[in-house]
């Protein structure tokens, strides 16, 4: 028996944290072993990646590198805890994975189609989630509770047209992949968990 | 006017560092300013993504890993340091550059060719030096050498299987690039740097 991908995306402020928490407690009452993963990070060399990638620099930081670095952690956290965990049976639910360097790097930094492209061949090999909650917010109610958290890193600086693309991408890639199931989060937290919960037992029952 | 990107490369051991120094006094001397850059690293960033790449790590390194660090600190570099001296007029005398990963990830880990040739064409986007120099040493001496220096890091504690594809896929690529010169470094270091010091002047000269 293999485990489940399931992946939660989103802007910063989109409630994923507690989505994720949700998730882990319907997929452990139904009787699956699950672990949670972040990107980037989620191993100790991916987890430095993300340090690389996310601390603000007093030099230009190219797209380029951004993209490159994303998937390089990617491609650690694949190999060394999904696929693992995976075969083992075990289910994953991932805070982030590659939906978001499309929504971010591709939508938001406007990186072109076919680098994007290159690099998701390079690491996934055609992998992908077997189910993605997309968590839609606003980037102006989404920033706001960001900001409650404290301090933005390097990328959460950006400005709002940047957020506003990255949102655009994210509702177009979900409408075009019946895998990917948009959640719209600008409800009551409590009408958000029961669509999640009643999302993740149809899941669960298929 | 602009400077000139003139790259130094070879096997660990094969003696770069002095030829490095020896290419600085000989373009200094002909009234050029330079600088020096080695790669991976020579921005605050692209060292740390050097620091992620060289250590060693409790987990498996991907080889598509360890290739997008090389190219995400090549571009850091790129951007932030060569292409601003070059079009200073500086000329820029680099310890390793592209050719390193041709020859290591393409030759040594057997990367595919068209892997290779997307991230070169997402970082340098045709960008190339304008002479190479590369230091031609067998695996056998050059390891002896650079063990005589301290510990080896992570991708120098390779086998030799390994080195010796390096060296093959460097050999290749100096044959089929007239901006590659192969400089056999197997003799006296007098007869090397005289060799090296005719090809700079010959180059000065153009």
């Amino acid at each position: 028996m293999r485990g489940k991908f399931i992946v939660v995306e989103g802007l910063e402020g989109a409630g994923k944290s507690s989505v994720i928490q949700l998730l882990v407690d319907c997929i452990e009452a139904a009787g699956h072993r699950c672990v949670t993963t972040r990107e980037p990070g989620g191993t100790a060399m991916a987890e430095a990646i993300r340090e690389c990638v996310k601390q603000p620099w007093d030099e230009t930081v190219a797209q380029e590198t951004e993209l490159m670095l994303m998937y390089a952690a990617r491609r650690q956290l694949l190999i060394n805890k999904i696929f693992p965990a995976l075969n083992d049976n075990v289910w994953v639910v991932g805070d982030r994975h590659e939906l978001s360097s499309q929504a971010y790097q591709g939508g938001g930094r406007q990186i072109d189609a076919e680098i994007m492209a290159t690099l998701s061949q390079i690491t996934l090999k055609g992998f992908k989630p077997d189910l993605t909650l997309y968590l839609d917010v606003t980037p102006e109610t989404g920033l706001q509770r960001a900001r409650g958290r404290g301090e933005l890193d390097r990328i959460e600086q950006e400005g709002m047209a940047f957020f506003k693309r990255t949102r655009e991408r994210y509702l177009e890639l979900a409408a075009s992949d019946d895998t990917i199931i948009t959640i719209d989060t600008m409800r009551s937290m409590e009408l958000v968990h029961r669509d999640v919960i009643a999302r993740i037992k149809a899941f669960l029952e298929c």
